[in-house]
């Protein structure tokens, strides 16, 4: 088992990673919990797949716990989805001392968390990510949010979990699909912060994906918490180093509200993104060139799909909604290469010369 | 003009207390602001009586803004509330390093402070509170909340003004029950914390309220912002030494719950709340004997009237919601004597004995 700190100002947690922990999760949630009853909010997929085992773990260690399954997909993570979480939380009359625990992807989280960051000020919170993308991304740094119909993540907060419990056996489960988003958010720290990880991903001696890929997985989970919690723990409110992290989500962004949330993943839409941002960079001269190359090459690897073929110049109104969007421009993360990241504001002007002629 | 600090353990802030400080506004608020506009929060009954003077202070600094003047009254105060200002906060690309200011009472400012607080996980927040009760109260420590069908304040957040201003002028406008339901926060400050305070709210030589009463209303201000920002700089989430600044709040929110949030006030259920609170304590044998009675004619000499008419036994299930409330029992705010308070939890079935002599 792999024990990372992730060390705050004002706090700090543990994230552990181990194969097998979900039959743990009653002895490793106990100690967050009082004497009451544990809400856990996940998904029917997943609630499906290990309702049995998560029951098994948490009666072996006597905690009490109360389950909400919500729709699977992006749709519950919403105002009415928030709402419906309250309901539930004031019918259990969880106290300000109870604890809220996320047992699914990235929506169950990001929902959970927020519900959790919110009720009565903030109640204790759990990560137990399910999915690829939100072992390695969106279960580690407090980030919590909802969509509106505005935009996505418009609405959220920071709020950090207590522990944060990651089985990589949970991904046997999951549709290829997911795994390639999540790989994506895995090349993602790769380009921003580690040729070793990059490379991992894209050895060149192996043009084609290999079992050997696949069986690396679990690894690089440990390597992505590391890289994402030494990044929150030096900058928890995201006004510096931790803009890093959202390399190509900028465009990303843009992409996923174009196509309206649904034909489009999130790690599907960071792929586009990414390789879109490296393009600009290039583009501008920032960016040593092939960079954009390496990347399409990596995501093939992973089975990602690496250039949009949807309206560019239509994502430029999105991008003015975007978080990152400031008056005349947008801070975007630019990479000077392969390992390498800045912050840089680019003018409108600029990217939708780019996107007219990418 | 009186300037305190609140320093917490992140960040410190101002709070500025003067008369016309309302036609400096625009100046004061202008460092906050990047080159956007200020999104002002405010209620139709403030923005009647204050827009020009709002208008012309910060049109005089050259700061632009949006009002969104919502109804007055507690039920802007909900998740529809909410979900309308993330609308029009969309409607303005309300930037991450934008700035919401509310300008009203309680209502607004709790409101507007969630909104703040979760709009892109946080953007800059200013208060401007223009009745006694937020100026003495809800506007300093960083106490944000909406009411759900289930109980008042349940859903919110911790979250920090970047600045409070403090104009008491606005109080001359304020209906005297307004005046009224604020100096039942201003006798609680007295009540925990400081017998000058409470002794100058209730001089024993004036049994009949004077023109000086009122007249001192002012300066009192000040003395309240400071004992609450001390306060609140020792224990920001409310763990602690905080909670004694909900004396009175147990079942005066039990009250406000049964009366159906309208035809009692907060402050006029706080009242209630502080003598059966004391009540309470002094047939623990915890309060010092006649306590009950110094807050009675504290509270009458300031045309407040001390002892709730209700059924008491039917506040008993409220008071299980209430976020003070843990298994089975309330942790409660009691007086040692006037000027000091303490934490004990109090049994259900102690409270139940009280409420059926009461």
């Amino acid at each position: 088992m792999k024990n990372l700190t992730v060390e705050l100002k004002e706090k700090k947690y543990d994230i552990l990673i181990g194969e097998g922990l979900l039959d743990k999760l009653g002895e490793l949630l106990a100690p967050f919990c009082q004497d009451g009853v544990i809400a856990v909010v996940t998904d029917e997929n997943v609630w499906g797949l290990y309702r049995e085992r998560f029951f098994s773990s948490l009666s072996r260690a006597e905690v009490a716990f109360e389950a909400i399954v919500l729709p699977a997909g992006e749709a519950s993570k919403s105002l009415d989805g928030l709402s419906g979480l309250y309901d539930t939380f004031a019918r259990l009359s969880l106290p300000r001392d109870g604890l809220v625990a996320a047992f699914g992807g990235g929506v169950v989280g990001d929902l959970c968390g927020l519900a959790a960051a919110t009720w009565m000020r903030g109640v204790g919170f759990a990560q137990v990510p399910t999915t690829l993308l939100a072992q390695v991304d969106s279960s580690v740094g407090g980030k919590t949010a909802i969509n509106l119909v505005h935009g996505k993540n418009l609405v959220g907060a920071f709020y950090q979990p207590k522990i944060v419990v990651i089985d990589p056996s949970t991904l046997d489960s999951l549709p290829e699909r997911e795994v390639r988003c999540g790989m994506a958010e895995v090349i993602k720290y790769g380009a921003i912060r580690s040729t070793g990880l990059f490379a991992s991903l894209a050895p060149s001696a192996s043009p084609e994906p290999t079992e050997e890929t696949g069986a690396a997985l679990a690894d690089v989970i440990g390597d992505c918490c590391r890289i994402k919690s030494e990044i929150v723990s030096r900058d928890e409110h995201d006004f510096g180093e931790r803009m890093l992290l959202n390399f190509g989500h900028t465009f990303g962004h843009a992409i996923e509200k174009q196509s309206g949330f649904a034909p489009c993943r999130h790690g599907e839409a960071v792929s586009f993104g990414m390789v879109l941002a490296a393009g600009l960079g290039e583009r501008m001269g920032l960016t040593e060139p092939g960079t954009a190359d390496s990347l399409r090459r990596a995501l093939s690897l992973h089975g990602l799909d690496a250039d949009y073929k949807g309206e560019l110049p239509a994502l430029l109104p999105a991008l003015s909604m975007d978080k990152k969007s400031g008056s005349g421009g947008v801070r975007m993360i630019m990479l000077r290469r392969i390992g390498e990241a800045f912050v840089q504001r680019v003018g409108f002007d600029e990217i939708k010369k780019f996107l007219a002629n990418a």
